[in-house]
């Protein structure tokens, strides 16, 4: 696979197939969801998250996680992710082939026991396990293990999460072996001055290269400034969920992943290349609605349009209105 | 009036009360109004735009707009702003008292036709007068006369508005004796980028002093986003809707005022100080829905609620989770 940066500025990581679905009360047929992933790699997006290796009984919606998995890894150029709760589904996860695997950590130990009814040993003796099932695997066939840190802007159980806290957490996960952090707004409680902070006390434990995403909800509508503040300190990959759906059932009140729609407009009008065509990505939105009609979709641009007389990078623009 | 920047970094002005009520179909009764303003006031806002001095037959939402500014005039330490379409319009707001007179200017032109009814040279002839006329007030009682670029970033009817199009008005209005020149996204069209690189270019034109303040629309998701660059290259006043309510009705699809219960959030959350009570602010959005009911409010924050254990500034807090 070519590097998944190449000719693009920013990385954008699709979760709706994971966090959008996982927190619906609809049941998208496997057929549904394939189409779906097929039609946003089609239009452009590079890498998508598109399940959860959690046991059928606690998240049936992603309960053909290992099939779309394997469907997904046919289309080509993607970068096929997953979620892993433990080992087990990380073996998962790798027997299917999945490019990137994450595993997350609650900062918030309170809300790691209440979504992964682990403790922070348990959770890092399972990464420690991963990390060794991963160095059997031949060079070229590993995937990319990130550990995610979630809550990491604090929690809707505990509240304030301290900084020192999701840093040292980041340095056990890289000690252990993770190729990557990432950082996750699981509650929607992140600010732009937090997430420049975070990132760089971050970057001073671990490395630059040890963080390049951030996970981010837009539970209290600052999703896209905080996003801003991602792009000023230097990150490259966000993730966003179509129509933003998701969100997460395990955070009370904590609904709502940024909008990839309007976070493509966003990122395409001030001109930063995203490799994503952004009317055709509005064209997926009737996929998702045909398939879950239940479910509300959000979106601002996708209400709105787009401006009048715009122009998309990907068809020749330069974002719009700069410079003249 | 004492500096009214004393004890804030960032002065929130709300124009609910005039791009609010002016976009929607409800006539709010004038006593909810003076409610609300006076509920904004002790919540800690301290400029408010309480109306236009439009004809009540083309907006009779606003017709009692003398008598609000008369009646927010008696509010102690509010800034009382009124919109002006014209000359007779701004005879009438320094009538009743207002401290800040906005003459919109339309730098599209056919906006400027389909909204005022006038061409660029008939707006600044109106501007030439209302100036003289505020020559003639003795020094202390003259108000503060604003001229704002509207349609700035773009413009639904024209698409593309020119950066260099836009400046020139702002020398032509600065030229013309306006003590200064707002920056107005009336079609949220607005990018991070195009906000730094406008708001660099007015100044070089014409120097900081005589532009300090935005107005932005949330149409497109991007007002925070937009926000965000405001505050990055320096500017202190940032217009915004309680509820979100609000828009332009002459330009089609350009609704959504940003929501001043989530930029509140957003900039307390920061750590800068705005002087508002966030909680006393979210308790006012019920004067709104009594008084308009049929009317939808917005606001994420508001639906989602603080975070768990979050304290606002104006209670001794200093952001949320920095620096620890």
């Amino acid at each position: 696979m070519t590097d998944i940066m190449d000719g693009i500025d920013i990385l954008i990581s699709e979760v709706g197939p994971r966090d959008g679905l996982q927190s619906v009360d609809s049941i998208m047929p496997t057929d549904a969801k394939k189409a779906w992933i097929k039609a946003e790699a089609d239009a452009g997006v590079r890498e998508i998250e598109v399940g959860s290796f959690v046991p059928p009984k606690l998240l049936p919606q992603l309960a053909d996680t290992g099939e779309i998995v394997e469907y997904a890894r046919t289309i080509p150029g993607l970068q096929v992710a997953a979620l892993v709760p433990n080992f087990k589904g990380a073996e998962n996860a790798i027997k299917a082939g999945a490019h990137k695997i994450t595993l997350p950590l609650s900062v918030s130990e309170t809300h790691s026991q209440a979504n992964l009814r682990k403790t922070h040993a348990q959770v890092l003796e399972e990464v420690e396990k991963i990390v060794a099932l991963i160095k059997t695997i031949p060079e070229g066939d590993k995937p990319h293990f990130e550990g995610g840190l979630s809550t990491a802007f604090g929690c809707t159980l505990e509240g304030h999460v301290s900084q020192s806290k999701v840093i040292e957490m980041a340095e056990k996960l890289v000690a252990l072996g993770c190729d990557e952090v990432g950082l996750a707004d699981t509650t929607g409680y992140a600010n732009p001055v937090q997430v420049k902070e975070l990132v760089i006390g971050i970057w001073a434990a671990v490395g630059r290269d040890k963080l390049t995403g951030i996970h981010l909800h837009n539970t209290r509508g600052q999703g896209l400034a905080n996003v801003m503040a991602a792009l000023d300190v230097g990150l490259d990959t966000l993730d966003s969920s179509l129509g933003g759906i998701g969100g997460c059932p395990f955070a009370p009140g904590a609904s709502g992943n940024i909008i990839t729609e309007d976070l493509v407009f966003l990122l395409d009008s001030m001109g930063l290349k995203t490799g994503i065509d952004l009317e055709k990505l509005l064209a997926v939105r009737s996929t998702l609605a045909e398939a879950i009609p239940k479910e509300a979709l959000y979106g601002f641009t996708p209400d709105a349009g787009l401006p009048k007389g715009y122009v998309q990078m990907v068809n020749g623009g330069a974002g719009w209105g700069r410079g003249d």
